[in-house]
């Protein structure tokens, strides 16, 4: 077991030895951690590693000058320098905010950017400052659309953070797949298979395989196959890449750079680096902020109330099961895979640091 | 065979029965008729008469004041004034497009509203103006959360149509459940099974009876069961219950207004009728908009030429579906249930029009 501060602080001296200064530094290790912590485990420490190797390939810029390209009151586009992500998401996040104090919301499309940790941590932003926060990423192509065998999209992912009052806020943070590939990755330790309607074979059959996706195959859309609704999910997975990367002149579709290093970047690229989306809308933009709260504390008590089918498994409210993680990891730790343990001891013989 | 004047003409002649003027009959029969000719039956014609039995019951006011009763610079809710969805909604649409007009981006939440319509119609007005547009609306409570057997939420679409170059726009537009009402319709009236993942019983065990909604039982959220990503289908739903319905002040959850009028509404509303949520987004607010159109128009060519698992079937756009049915309609006319006649043909009788 690792406490919050210990991989905090591992993650933050990797990054300054990747040359980030003291502020960007810290930042991406709290971005980065906040899914340890999160229980997101495929998100956080476990791709310290991989953030090094891009860097190792000269992928990385690790002091970007994250800046705005393009503007109208409540848009923009930022382009992200070559930045990490998990830099340059949440500065572009600021920026957002700071158009929806003016005039209501901000949405900013970023640019030359790559992996920026979980969705959710960007989104969560604007909580603190009354302000419904969203985010979403494209991601290294690895979903088919329906009805092809192609690998087109990523997981691209959606965050959507609601301020409550007296209840915990709504966080909704979702792959617009049928399971993220942290989720696949669980099955492949254990040798398990996966359910129906997670992944297809390289020429599009019907697969169970965990393992599928390193043999050509593809992970699916929410929804599965076209019976159950994956033509919705494949709606929703191009509606991110289009919002993170053609709204911005970022690389979309099969052209998103992949995260692992040694895959090459395409040779015609159509943009930047990978795209990011971002938003802010101050809630009393549409009600005083106190009858909003009231109202959300009033739905989520409603929810959370529902008559169960089973009596020991009540209604979840997006955001229960990371904030209980968290809760349960501040008290007993965060466990680490052994894999992961040993890629983080090798960074720290490389970078003369103690793990 | 009907064709779409015929249609838009005898929608007209009953909204003018109901005492809508001129402009606003005419605006509702266009955004109904919009549904029968892209071929989404369940919300076209065949709802008129629901509408008139709403009017009977006191529940539509045909001449709204639809007006904005808070905003900022790119935010506002707007009061539908018990008008007809059909007539409440493009004027929000409407509102919103003036806001991007001005600061980029425009997003409206609407209260005491109903039913309407396609959320597709709302969202295609902003491509004439080089705006992404998105609607999205609550409904009639009928779909239950993730480990519950109540039903607390509508199929709750969510519509985004963004502007192209030379292909034809992008048009996503979904329930938020696995299956829309529409589908489950055209099953009970073939006596068929439905797949499973679609519905489930009163007591929230497994069913493939397509009439189990009437029995008590619920439509499920995108995914079916949690195995397959349900809980993203239900947050998703949330989201657009809580856009709609909590930024502006309707009714949300199981407070809902229901659609059809011998339902009775709450006895201890959470706010003003139903809800909505529409937004606009000026192209030219992220990049110059021939770069954005033309990047749009590559994205589509890349993914429509995917490779397909079955050479007969290739990818689709979203859109693709309702603009060929609609070139198809246009040639050879509106095919028209029995039962929806029948309905038809009662209106002419009550209101002396021919049908």
């Amino acid at each position: 077991m690792f406490t919050y501060n210990q991989l905090q602080q591992f993650s933050y001296q990797v990054f300054k030895k990747m040359g980030c200064n003291e502020d960007n530094a810290q930042l991406a290790a709290d971005v980065l951690v906040s899914a340890d912590i999160r229980g997101i485990d495929s998100h956080g420490v476990a791709r310290l590693i991989g953030y090094v190797r891009l860097w190792d390939a000269g992928r990385i810029n690790p002091n970007p000058n994250v800046r705005l390209v393009h503007e109208t009151p409540s848009t923009g586009v930022v382009d992200g320098d070559a930045g990490l992500g998990l830099i340059v998401a949440p500065k572009a996040m600021g920026i957002a905010m700071n158009k929806a104090e003016q005039v209501g919301t901000g949405w900013i499309s970023v640019k030359n950017s790559n992996h920026f940790g979980i969705a959710g941590y960007h989104a969560m932003m604007g909580l603190k400052q009354d302000m419904i926060g969203m985010a979403m990423t494209n991601a290294s192509p690895l979903v088919a659309p329906t009805y092809s065998k192609e690998r087109l999209l990523g997981t691209n992912p959606i965050a959507v953070a609601i301020p409550t009052g007296v209840e915990p806020p709504f966080v909704a943070d979702f792959a617009t797949t049928t399971a993220a590939n942290g989720k696949l990755e669980i099955l492949q330790r254990q040798n398990e298979q996966t359910p129906n309607g997670w992944v297809q074979k390289a020429d599009g059959g019907a697969s169970t395989d965990a393992h599928e996706v390193k043999n050509g195959g593809a992970l699916l859309p929410l929804g599965g196959d076209r019976e159950h609704g994956s033509h919705k999910g494949y709606c929703l997975g191009s509606i991110v890449d289009i919002f993170s990367a053609v709204f911005s002149g970022a690389n979309y579709g099969p052209w998103a750079p992949p995260f692992v290093s040694f895959l090459p970047l395409s040779e015609n690229p159509v943009g930047e680096g990978l795209g990011h989306f971002v938003g802010a809308m101050r809630i009393d933009g549409f009600r005083p902020a106190q009858d909003f709260k009231d109202h959300m504390d009033n739905w989520i008590q409603r929810f959370r109330n529902a008559d169960p089918i089973d009596p020991n498994q009540k209604v979840q409210i997006p955001g229960d099961q990371e904030r209980l993680m968290e809760k349960e990891r501040q008290k007993n730790g965060i466990p680490l895979n052994e894999n992961v343990v040993n890629d983080l001891q090798e960074l720290a013989k490389r970078f003369s640091l103690t793990f």
